[in-house]
């Protein structure tokens, strides 16, 4: 692991390679981004040793595409073209489907590793990123089968070594899952934002008023728009099945209030305590 | 300020007693609960001094109802009755018009000061309660031109020891804006926490792919809904208008995701994305 590419040197770019620096000192790391102000501030805060454009990856042992979901369908076949038999390219985008299907083809096929670290916060670019984001987390990997042996196992250690717990999964299922344990939860989080933001146009007030539990609710809504806009284009239909549900679920609350049917408003939310118990699991 | 009564030992009420004990050495602590094992745990952890109940308030100097809103109501017109001429009797209770109007003209009404610090956390009972809650937090005071002001006086001093902002509020407006900033975040959640329990009967699978986002946003869920129902039924009206006003712009952001407007899906999140600099203003 000699010459690490990181495509996009936001939170999840940047982390990436200050954990990687930490693992192998002997590693240089190159960063490629659109934006030149994150190229000049990765350098400043140590995240890469040098600017590079795509022309320089036919040098890379490590590639990681850490850029929003659409810009990865569009670069990573032109990526895999470029880089040398032993070079892994992984990706780190909240989709799985249409990213493995762009590429189920290409003849360097066994070179990618379908991946999916969840680990981010809510902030993003250079400045977001900090060594050891990813202790802890989980690291969903896409038909690992596709990727060749070699390369998984490289891999596989470097996100050992990082503190990752691994999970594989098929693309379908992982889109789908993920469209209820993290994009509904940005929508309610954005939504909720904006319910609030519309209605309170004095500010002092919200600031007042708005205690722990406003604040981690929101907390999502503070995310980028950019990163998350293609998410929900590539996991639509998932997406729109969680949202139709959810809303089932809040109407059927508004109703029980407008009936004054607090027995059903109290069963409801205890049963929905459960949610501890698997919370627990997480931490 | 030497015998203060605590009815409800909870974690609202255990950690005020633990800063009132904290600014006044030489005080009492009271402790009133219709759950013996709280007060039994309440006196384990040094929360209160001893139980009392409620034929011993005439003696008490300070009295704050932290029980549920509903028990608060039940309960205060007899509080008052029976505590002397010198006694502030507080509650802390997350709606203000139905008690404010409950006791508008109880001949002790100079007695009341109705408040509502904003400060909390998911967990509920003795054990949660913790010295600091209310440190930096807003305590919310309604009608306080109906408070004798030398009571004003001595409750704004100890508030104003343990930490807390005072703002000033009518009952109607505090209604009305903390459904927006509370109550509405709470079904919020609680209605995430069900759509996902509902959908995702494998728990190893939320286990795996929820990371710190999905916590956030389903947090409150793990509330306590002997609490919750009491507030959402006092709070009615407001709780409807936010929830339809939510319900409504989460159908629009469906309807744009349905109909590939992802233009309008950015635009939408990039406005609510000025939800940042409010919250900058709660921390």
């Amino acid at each position: 692991m000699k010459n690490v590419f990181i495509i996009g040197v936001g939170l999840i770019g940047g982390s990436f390679a200050l954990d990687v620096k930490s693992i192998f000192k002997e590693a240089k790391i190159f960063g490629i981004d659109i934006n030149d102000n994150h190229i000049a501030e990765a350098k400043t805060l140590g995240i890469i040793d040098e600017k590079a454009d795509l022309e320089d990856l036919p040098k890379a042992d490590f590639v990681i595409l850490a850029i929003p979901v659409d810009k990865t369908l569009q670069l990573l076949p032109s990526v895999l073209d470029k880089v040398k038999d032993s070079a892994i390219v992984m990706d780190a985008g909240s989709t799985k489907f249409d990213i493995c299907k762009l590429v189920e083809n290409h003849p360097k096929r066994r070179n990618f590793l379908a991946a999916h670290p969840i680990a981010g916060t809510e902030f993003s670019g250079p400045k977001a990123a900090f060594a050891g984001l990813y202790k802890n987390k989980t690291n969903i990997i896409c038909e690992v089968e596709k990727t060749a042996f070699k390369l998984q196992e490289q891999a596989l250690q470097l996100f050992q070594q990082m503190g990752m717990r691994i999970r594989y999964m098929n693309p379908e299922a992982h889109d789908k899952h993920i469209a209820y344990v993290s994009h509904l939860s940005h929508i309610s989080s954005f939504m909720l934002g904006k319910t609030v933001i519309d209605k309170e146009r004095n500010e002092r007030d919200i600031f007042d008023m708005a205690g722990s539990g406003f604040e981690s609710t929101v907390r999502l809504a503070k995310s980028s728009p950019a990163m998350w806009t293609p998410i929900f284009k590539q996991n639509k239909n998932n997406v729109l099945e969680t949202l139709e549900e959810y809303i089932q679920n809040l109407n059927e609350f508004k109703t029980f209030i407008e009936n004054d049917d607090f027995e059903s408003v109290y069963q409801v939310m205890s049963n929905t305590n459960r949610i501890k118990e698997i919370l627990k699991g997480i931490n």
